[in-house]
This record gives structure tokens, C-alpha cells and sequence, in this order.
């Protein structure tokens, strides 16, 4: 019988989940297995193929990096995303790799790659939507780079300022300068420099435990 | 009956063909026109949804462009490959623009976007291959950014190939890239693969014989 924790899970989330033979339902649920971590985990490291992630709490990074050590935030995973990245290996066309991290204490189901290639290979449905997860992750992917490459660094900080806040509902970022460097893709030195010159405009609060937003309007004209 | 300039070339080159019906094939090859252009001319805007393009001769490149104009190149389509991102509306996951333009006097095929988007909506390998073509370019779009963020291997290499040229008194070296990759304690395939980059930007000519300086400025700033 297929376990109801995988399956009320999936039928929700899964558009392909009830074109799926019931056996196949089946196989997929035996192969996941439901894993926590705590924050700061590291959860795929590029090289392997660990398998489909689907987020069930918290928030999961994925970045690339460097062989100096030196990495750059891709995009983030939040409940109710799924990964594929962390499964390069179900699709050929992947030829990098990414890193993937917990930010958050953070809970997921893993469907086993081989699984979920071998379901892929028999149904176009499941291929389909593995291919167009993994094409929006490229437009996410684009939209870091169009950051990086061209935008000017005040603009940059006051989007991920503005971001930040509208996710969390709050006017404060508990982050160090170190921790929205990482984010960023920038240095240590360059956000803090940025923010000292937000500050003095009045525009934000910095000390060193975060960031507080004072002035919500420019902060949004800079974002423009 | 189907237009055999198409016909006689989609079926070399596109692995859905044999399992069309032969009412497809002939709505994709009227939905086709053969089209040339000079070197340099702009063939897509990133905006419009410009239609599937197959390249016959000469070469396009593929690039993203900032407001003010800076401009960085993601990839380049030579005779016999197929360019999904100048018909982003046939894929919904895709959100960013990209520009095209001629590098060289070129032929190519258009299949009208309207058309190719409603074969891919009921046939599911044709979705597939139009999927699984824009997954491979984020693969290169990867590999540019790494290369971009991290930027060392192409200083690396640079600085490698200046101080060599000067070293010798010549314009040319005569090493094998593996040789090059050893010296610079690399691998051998990211040496080719950057002296691949380099040969198409024409800095480089690279053989297996050896490596030819073409435009020593650019090499040169490349170093700084």
C-alpha cells in the first residue's frame, strides 16, 4: 500500500501525481524517504547525485562555487519546491554542478534519483515536468547573473533590502554584513560600505547584529 | 505534400521526426521559411517571440544585454543547431530575453513559434527535445558565469599565454593543452575548453599542435 505520508504530500504537489498508474505512485513513495536537518547542513555537494528534493519546512540554498572556496547564491527552496538540481544526473543535459545548503532547521522528503529517472524514462509527464523545473531554475539563474553583471551595487543592495523584508514581513534583517556579502555574491567590504552610505542617507540602520529599514520609499526608488 | 528543403533536413536533425504523423511533419514545414542575413545583423531582440531558429551556415551568438548597453555573450549556434530562446513563448518556464545576431553571412530556418508551440502541446517528445535543448544552453550559461564570477581561469590562462609569448620571443607556442594544463597545475579539459572560448572570441588560434596569438591587446587585457 502506498504510504500516506509521501502520497498526501505528493498528489498535491505533483501535477503529474494523478496520471500516475498506481504502481508507479507506489514505487515513488517507497523510494522517498523524509529527512531533517538542522541550519547551516550542507545537503548536496555538487559532485553526487542525491536524489529529487522536495522542501516540506524551513529554506534550503543553492549556490555555485568556485575552487577557492568563493560561491555565489543561485536561488533559494521553500516549502512545496521541488529540486532538481540536486538529481543532475536524471537529466542529461545537466553538465554542472551546484552546492545546497540548509539556512533554516529545515524538513524534506528525497525521492531517490534512479527512481525518479527510471519513472522520467517510462512517462513523459514526470520528463516534462522535470525539464520545465529545472528551465525555471534557469530563469532564476539569469536573473542572479543580469544582477551581478550589470546592475550598479546600491541598486542591487536596496533590492535584496527590499526582498528580504517582504519575505519575512519584518523591517529588520537579523544578518551580518559577512552573511548579505554571501547572498549578494559580494564582498564583505563592499556591503558594508554600501550600507554605511545608506545609513548616512537615512535610509537604513546598520550595526553589526543586522539591518534596520527606515525610509521603505527610497529604499524602494532605489530598487528601480 | 511536404516541402522536401525542410523535409530533407529536419529529418537529419530532429530526433522527434520519425514519430511525427506525416500531417505534422507537413505543418511544421509549411510553418517554415528559409531566411539569410549579412554578418551583423540582428536577428532577435529579446522582447518578440521570433520562432524557432535552425541554423544552416555561419554562425549566431546568443547574448544578454543591460540597459545601458553592456553587452555579454551566453553562447554561439553554429550549422546544424537549434535556438529555442528565440521562441521563449513556446516555453512558459522561460522569463528572460536574450538577443541574437549574425556573426557571419548566415542561412537559417524559422519554424513559426504559434506553430512549434502547438505541435510540443500535443506531442510530448517534441516538448521533450524543445526542453531538453534549452536545459543544455543553461548548462553553457553556467559555465560563462562560472567563468565570469570566479574569473580566474581566464586570467590564469592569459597571463600564462602572455608570459610565455614574451619568455620565447614568439607568437606561438608549441604545446599540447594537456602540456599548458600541467604547467598552470589545471586540467587538461579546462585548458581546451578555455582555449576554445578564446578561439571563438579570436584571440587565439588553437591546435593540437600549438597555440597562436591573434590579438595580443585583448590577450593582454585579459591579464590585468
Amino acid at each position: 500500500m502506498t504510504d500516506p505520508l509521501f502520497e498526501n504530500v505528493y498528489k498535491q504537489a505533483l501535477p503529474f501525481w494523478k496520471d500516475l498508474s498506481e504502481d508507479d505512485r507506489d514505487f515513488i513513495c517507497r523510494h522517498s524517504v523524509a529527512r531533517s536537518c538542522p541550519a547551516g547542513a550542507h545537503l548536496h555537494d555538487g559532485s553526487e547525485c542525491s536524489g529529487v528534493f522536495f522542501i516540506r519546512s524551513g529554506s534550503l540554498r543553492v549556490y555555485m562555487m568556485s575552487e577557492a572556496g568563493k560561491d555565489i547564491t543561485l536561488y533559494r527552496l521553500y516549502p512545496g519546491d521541488i529540486c532538481m538540481l540536486s538529481a543532475s544526473c536524471v537529466i542529461q543535459a545537466i553538465t554542472f554542478d551546484v552546492f545546497i545548503d540548509a539556512e533554516e532547521d529545515s524538513e524534506y522528503f528525497v525521492i531517490g534519483a534512479p527512481a525518479f529517472a527510471a519513472l522520467s524514462e517510462r512517462e513523459p509527464k514526470v520528463r516534462i515536468f522535470a525539464l520545465e523545473t529545472t528551465v525555471s531554475r534557469f530563469s532564476d539563474v539569469m536573473w542572479v547573473m543580469q544582477q551581478i553583471l550589470f546592475m550598479s551595487m546600491d541598486k542591487r543592495l536596496a533590492i535584496f533590502l527590499a526582498d528580504e523584508c517582504a519575505r519575512t514581513g519584518s523591517d529588520t534583517l537579523r544578518m551580518t554584513h559577512g552573511q548579505i556579502a554571501r547572498y549578494m555574491g559580494s564582498a564583505r567590504e563592499v556591503v558594508s560600505r554600501m550600507l554605511k552610505y545608506f545609513s548616512n542617507e537615512g535610509i537604513v540602520e546598520a550595526s553589526r547584529k543586522g539591518v534596520r529599514i527606515l525610509d521603505k520609499k527610497r529604499l524602494r526608488d532605489l530598487t528601480l
